[in-house]
């Protein structure tokens, strides 16, 4: 177990009801392509604003997957 | 639109909410006396704690507004 | 009241639902043999995923509480 | 001239010709509504890109003036 | 209290006596025209040097106050 | 719009003529085979030295691109 | 003398003199638990004011000291 | 040799041995499907705890390689 | 599983052998008094030199160990 | 090849009419006092205001040459 | 005046009394072998802890010099 | 002894076999040149790739001495 390489990539995700489900979409968009993601970390969290209120939140994360 | 100058201030909104509500508070108050604001970035997340839990989310953010 | 000493600790508290109830959780468990727990400050967010979802959010937060 | 103090704010200029353009942009702005001007320091170099080219620049910059 | 929001200004404030009293000096300038100023964080601390020895000291703080 | 998830890679782009120069190498390298190129940042600036004189700069930027 | 292992805590203390006095406050406060205390290092340097003065600066420190 | 364009990953290496051969693991593992690797960068060293000793070393690198 | 929690130390450890070796003595010192460690990560790695070598690594490391 | 060893420099070059230039000049002062300088990498870019335009742009730069 | 190039040092100065002073004393030993040093900046605060009291505080610094 | 000015300098050493030799051979340099070397401190590790393996490990550190 103790030789496996992790590949790690950087997706930001967005959601204009929350910085957690921002992440959660980012993450279940990756999974359409990468499997077995297996963590995330946030690197930033942004977010536009439209008409004075938060149009969406952006989450930039860092997604590690291993490699076989 | 390129040459477009933004102003960029630091604010920080609380609530006992989450930390989500305390941006969303925070942005509400800063558009009361700026018009166009434009985007936000989370700067720090920290929050005061009353008798073992969570008083309120405290949340420092910066936002960006256009100069006209 | 100035001069006031106090200590700080790093904890990680994780939950299913939410990065804000991670946080709850890690001060909940703080609370349980640290008294005066005064504010806390988010030091990294991470989480681990599990078959291509947010398995659980895990939250790092320094916690600060007074030294009598 | 040793007790002088400073304000720092922090705004974002842009241009489609470079970056330095765009820090030159943002001080004119800036020049228009306060006096005195003292220096400024990069904080970020950010740029949109448009159809596979460089739209514009956009850098962010503090800048220093004196209060009287 | 939960949802009060707060402004956070940077300024610098110079001293030949020493740092503290650079941050004293700029913390009694920011009061002149802003009221209800609450704590102060500490971003930099340089000086100018004049013959060897230190001219003045420049610290540049963060000063947060209460919107209400 | 609002759910739009993007991914960032990290590119170093080179150029004897400039900074400027060598952030436009790197993005019109990148747009060969990344269609939706958005947005850059700037992470590193460095160069090499050839007999005394700047023989090319190289800029390292983040670059954004939405997933379909 | 070259395996020794030392343990790191960080610490708050306050002080309406001076930054260095809440130093030497920190290490005092610590000093009555812990022996052997080494070295510290400055973490942070804050404060509250009070009627457009400094109320009392507070300095968080790390302070190392050795495991027997 | 001005004009080249450089990409740069992210991958995790382990090894239950050391750090540095947790990094050669990490680049062993990247050149079977990328070529032209050129440099790394140590990001972060992490590792996994057994029974009170070090069960495996986890390195965090960036590693460079050139775009043809 | 997803409601750990997790304390996080700093401990320094050291030796005149390698880095490698001052990580792995300071996991056994702090696990003779505290059990269930489960992760640690490198913080900052310095040493002493004598007469003209090194004489021995100092790397200070963060452990995490589980709350029961 | 693989035993060198370099020595990094901090230096500030200035410059009325860029930032790359103020890099140059940086060098070009550099290379008068040492030979086989290798590389170069940005650590600040700041400036002075001058009747609201840039005066000129300071860049401070690391600078990397081999030691024999 | 706008293409003058400096260098920038690091050092270390420790005093007994105060940060300040420690400051002042890693001024007053590098004007003994430099001349024209024109500013300072604080890198890092530190100190050793004897009996538990400040032993001596220790300021890094970096301090910038004309090149003529 | 509380009076000591240290001067930290900055070099890069490298080797094929790891990096503590590359910190090794990096103290061992400068040691040729400068006495009373009293400690040193890991700023970043990098290395060259050659045909898929680690040509040698590049460990820049700082160095500090005490000026008499």
């Amino acid at each position: 177990m103790s030789n496996h390489t992790y590949k790690i990539i950087e997706i930001t995700g967005s959601s204009p009801e929350g910085s957690d489900q921002a992440i959660r979409n980012a993450i279940s968009k990756a999974s359409e392509s990468v499997h077995q993601l297996d963590w995330f970390e946030v690197v930033e969290t942004r977010g536009h604003i439209v008409e004075g209120e938060v149009g969406h939140f952006q989450v930039t994360i860092k997604v590690g997957f291993r490699l076989d």
